[in-house]
């Protein structure tokens, strides 16, 4: 077979030196179903990455993707600002009926623009807003996003410098076991809250992910975001739960925070609420920290109604019974056992496997080891990426939707990933 | 004839109180095709809002609607973060070819995010990085975004204050007109660059949009515009045109700074550019400024891949000879002999007909005269929205494709809404 | 007659590289009377200079002196915080009885540490806790300080770098004249003001010198100062007037505001109040103004004793009657029509002469040639300074006190130092 | 016997509410010699206070007096800015032999203007400039002073919030114990600087009190301050020792930080350092850091002659041997035994007693109690202030040169007043 290299010119030359995940995969690709992408040379992929946590559902869900094309052919509205629209009205019923109602949450929606980032901005404005202070607690290897605001709030150093302003405003915290268990969880943060001389700009909230995606699978256990609400609630600081990534059903439960029985004030919703890769986010909150003034906080693409269509769908399909969670942590337990497997295999590579519901991390020792892993992989046609501050974690983000058959063949090939890249 | 209220409660009791146009136009939208919108309730509207501009090319415009369901259908890439996909290459192959080169453009382009402030974010991050500088000159009623580091070059001192932090490393200077002829263009800003004791933070960029959308419908003459650029050339500033508004043909060429005959150093692109609606932007810079490291800047909407497609069809379709160009001129012309009919009429209410293309503003005397005008539009079947600081100008943004009875119909309505708030 | 070179080895070996005046007078001083100054190896100067306007009074005036000595010898309280002593108790009395009542000025008096950028940082403090607002208006070429409050309000490029931050929450309008008529005053500041959409940081407060003397002896006319308090008072902004350099009489009357008949709602005060070069600074206020909480700023040297016991002999010998500054302006007048003369002269080399009082500036056409005419003057035994951005004015700050003789014999050294750099 | 209450009223109208040590000793002080004070009343008090450390050498110290006078009565230069006078050059080279060279500290020696606020702001400075970063990291509970940039390395949230403008650019870390054990020493900011995904902006330097005079009398351990200096080290971070309260003799040796055997990059003086209570001070540092440009900090009062000829006095009387040094430490140690007793007299009421050299805290179990001891001892003759964030802990600054007397009169009075507050 002679392989001819694709034509990627126009990448190379038209396109910015910004571009980085096609680095990654060095291919063209041109269509994609459920788990599967192909490229235009007709090969197959496996994909272990789901647009980065933006497809759960897969690509190009076929009930999503129904719905989508009936809405577009009958001419639906498609852009719509923030005008009342039938598509943002039945994805605004069934969010309340399937999703915030059963869990007894009493947020209310706000459509920040069309991306995560949109989301975090706008939930740093109305902490500030509503606690009339300045600074927000992020914590270490945060991501939070790329703008200025949630940049002010991300770890990672190489990011941050991309600002070319300092970014201030923030204060970074240990994420939990970042210091391995060497000093009791918010000792040092309920020391700098508790004491008027520390020196600590007061934050009006805090922050925080549930599982660190691109910090590198860092899992907080539930007891310590239990913790961190009740340290928020006694020390008058708004708890922001950043569920953009691990929201949507990622880890099990719907939100990823459920688990730990705790009610954030706000949460940032993005990635896969719509279900089918479209852009789309959500900012919630406590209806009593509603006191946003009408335009306080717009963006042109905050009504995304094609998206709020196959949103709605994604509510109809697989969240109306408890089906979708039950399914996640099934295969979750499936990858955990399979990724527990290679760390014992390679005790001496592989530092730590962590994970929750379907995302998982597997930590190399050698931090070059999980690059080459993830490069192996891609010949082996599987798409999966590193995540870390120094890209030592291989990341698994399958499709929640992922046929158990799929789900083995791409373990078996990390396997061997590993294996051949020892 | 009974009117039944529309059902808002689910946007009145769910919905942020953030939300804005929907309580101008207090109904549900349902379909829209071309200049014409439909609510629920089977009512017809006239669109002289476009989308805020995102939608030049009319809603859900057929031929673009037919290569999207096309590519949907196929299972085309939906989301691609930054992968190279075939609907991406046709995209920077099309924009290539029929944008950039015929006009001696030498950009590279970036896809910073999918919408608006996410390009600015970025222009703004690189200027910066390019100049080793943190502060950046904006314009008097400018408008660049709602995420902080667009916000802080953005005048509107509502919006501003909704950071909850102080917005600095920004410093406005008179837009074009601003003083009325009563200073030299450009005297206060040259004084201070040159001299070293103003206490001026040197700037790294200027940031400008020729026609101030938001602002006021406030138009840059061609001559300031050149002399703005001279001044940077001369000055070591980077200029970046924010075309967001009134790029993709609103001006009638495809960037608005053409009939200036600059050529700007950077410059941002959205609304119009997927040309369904659809959340796209673009950052396009000189290839000597792009000096990104890999993923230094990123977004998970990045490659919203089905707006690659319309927007590649939209070049296509639109651009590959000068026909919008000159539809658009024409058009424009038909606007501006109607308004200043009108402001001929209203001598002592309407203060000012100002725009380009098919950008057009109506300034009233009465500061609330304005919002009247466009409510009663709105009662009458047309769709217009106002603008500047004080919502003081009636804003014309037709989609470009308007029929030229449509266009003579919304004007029609117009001048019998200015009339009947007298 | 041998001259050996004075031994500054110790100066260049121990001192920091920051010194500065040092290295244009390169001898060491050892001893000073009134206008003259004595290095150790007998050489006599005539000081024009007088500790930058700190010594109005004259090096070692006889009167302080006296009442210096006699109080050190007492025993009285030398370092007294900011507890009530009866070196503070009279000094107050005073000034408020010879100072501020015959002035119908209602201030209330801080001591906010013992130098100028103190008084400084306590009037932004304030300003900005009474506003409730962080940005400050300063002007170009203004010169407030080298802490890092004061130097963000401080226009000299070079200084402002050192910092090593970003200088934020400071924005420079033109100075008088700085655009020299081609615009109407405050026209760009109104406009900022009254348009909510100018994207201008509201500011708590203006602060201004009524005589840049760093910047390059630029004089603000009476009537500019007048609408700048006017347009204060109308826009909701405090006036700060910075008198460090210029009160004390250094332009006739004890505050050079004085003359304008304006009363600036804060003032600073430092130089030359203690008369004798010591350490000392106020910061003056009306009385609505007082919103400190005890201890809300604070100094160690903030309770300077000797100072006090010095400033309250100036008090007394010098501003009990109006002779003191009748004197002045007569002598300024003497200086006015010398400078005059040298400038009608030079026609070609001097660009400007001006001043008020007894603080003057000649400037230069030939930027370097300021810094040569104070050489040679130095060689001639006349101790005179430039300032300006670009050190291009020759700067006139003798003694109040000086005699007509030695007024004469500097100006006609200067005279001589100007010819003798043509 | 009738007491009349002192006459404070122009200290209540005139003065700014700003003052406050005034408060806690309403009385009118006159005359003052060695460690007793007196008031206009013929009162006498015993000072514990010692000008907050600016009078180590005791009130109008004998020997300093007669130089100062000696020196005033011959006319030597008082105000010099930063001109080489022989005064000036005498204290440099008694500096440089007595202090410098004996410790072998290659210190380049800075006048950064004449108080303590001065210094840090250049020190801060200097770093900034050094390493090219703008963050500095503090500890907890550090006072640095008042002037902005020392403010944000400032921990009291009080005198933080006086600033008007948000504090960033600073970062507190605990202050050796603050954790009271239940964390490795370093651990989390070490971490920090290790970890590129933090989030921490990466610090120019660390500014550390060996002791923490107004934070509460918080000793760092040897051990704590060279891990610190190691740490810094190796992270390439610049150390600054803030000796402005604890230097000049204050814990025993001439700097504070003698005992651990480090050698910071930077180091602040003042207060002390003219030994006769006059606004004096430093900034030392190595001289590869001693990159400043001419001027580029300045301040008028940098050069107070008067003071560097009483500086120069008290190293010639006090620092020639190592008589000062033992007679502090012993001093303390009858200090640290009777403080003892106290606490131990009295083990519910009194948390903890801490101290070095003649630096002592006693700390409170109730809040409040602490301020009543001062009250009371004032009432008994004794001045002694509180410090800590909330003003718990009695801290003791008696002279350096206090006789054993009169140290034992004063621990006599301060343990009745402790008693009389039970």
């Amino acid at each position: 077979m002679t392989i001819t290299p694709p034509d990627l010119s126009v990448f190379e030359t038209l396109e910015s030196e910004v571009r980085s995940y096609c680095r990654s995969w060095p291919t063209v690709f041109d269509r994609a179903q459920g788990s599967r992408m192909y490229d235009e040379d007709g090969h197959t992929y496996l994909d272990f990455f789901a647009g980065a946590g933006s497809l759960n559902y897969g690509h190009n869900n076929p009930v999503l993707k129904r719905a989508l094309i009936d809405y577009i052919e009958r001419d639906g509205i498609t852009h719509g600002l923030d005008m009342s629209t039938t598509a943002k009205r039945s994805f605004l019923e069934k969010f309340q009926s399937i999703i915030l109602r059963p869990r007894d949450l009493p947020y209310k929606v706000m459509f920040p623009g069309p991306t995560g980032t949109n989301a975090v901005e706008s939930a740093l404005k109305l902490a500030r807003k509503v606690k009339g202070r300045e600074s927000i607690v992020s914590f270490t290897n945060a991501f939070h996003g790329m703008s200025l605001g949630s940049l002010a709030v991300t770890g990672n150093s190489f990011k941050r410098a991309g600002a070319g302003v300092p970014l201030v405003h923030g204060t970074p915290m240990p994420f939990d076991n970042y210091l391995q268990g060497r000093t009791p969880d918010f000792l040092w943060f309920e020391r700098l809250l508790e004491d008027s001389g520390s020196g600590f700009n007061y934050p009006a909230a805090v922050i925080v992910e549930t599982v660190q995606g691109e910090g590198g699978i860092n899992v907080a256990r539930a007891q310590w975001l239990r913790e961190l609400a009740d340290l928020c609630k006694r020390r008058d600081m708004l708890l922001i739960v950043d569920d953009i990534q691990m929201g949507c059903g990622r880890t099990g439960a719907f939100f990823s925070f459920e688990e730990a029985g705790i009610v954030p004030d706000i949460v940032t919703v993005s990635k896969s609420i719509s279900g089918y890769g479209l852009p789309m986010a959500l900012t919630l909150f406590k209806p009593e920290l509603d006191v946003w003034e009408p335009g306080e906080h717009n963006g042109t693409f905050r009504g995304n109604n094609p998206a709020f269509v196959t949103a709605a769908a994604t509510l109809d399909t697989y969240w109306a019974d408890g089906q979708m969670e039950k399914q996640t942590l099934a295969r979750g337990e499936v990858v955990e056992t399979s990724l527990l497997a290679m760390a014992d295999e390679h005790r001496r590579s592989i530092v730590s496997v962590r994970g929750r519901g379907l995302v998982w991390g597997v930590e190399f020792a050698d931090k070059e080891r999980a690059t080459k892993v993830c490069a192996r992989a891609f010949e082996l046609g599987l798409i999966v990426e590193t995540s870390g501050p120094q890209s030592e974690v291989v990341k698994l983000l399958p499709a929640l939707t992922i046929s158990t058959e799929q789900l083995d063949e791409g373990l078996r090939v990390l396997a061997r990933a590993i294996r051949e890249t020892a």
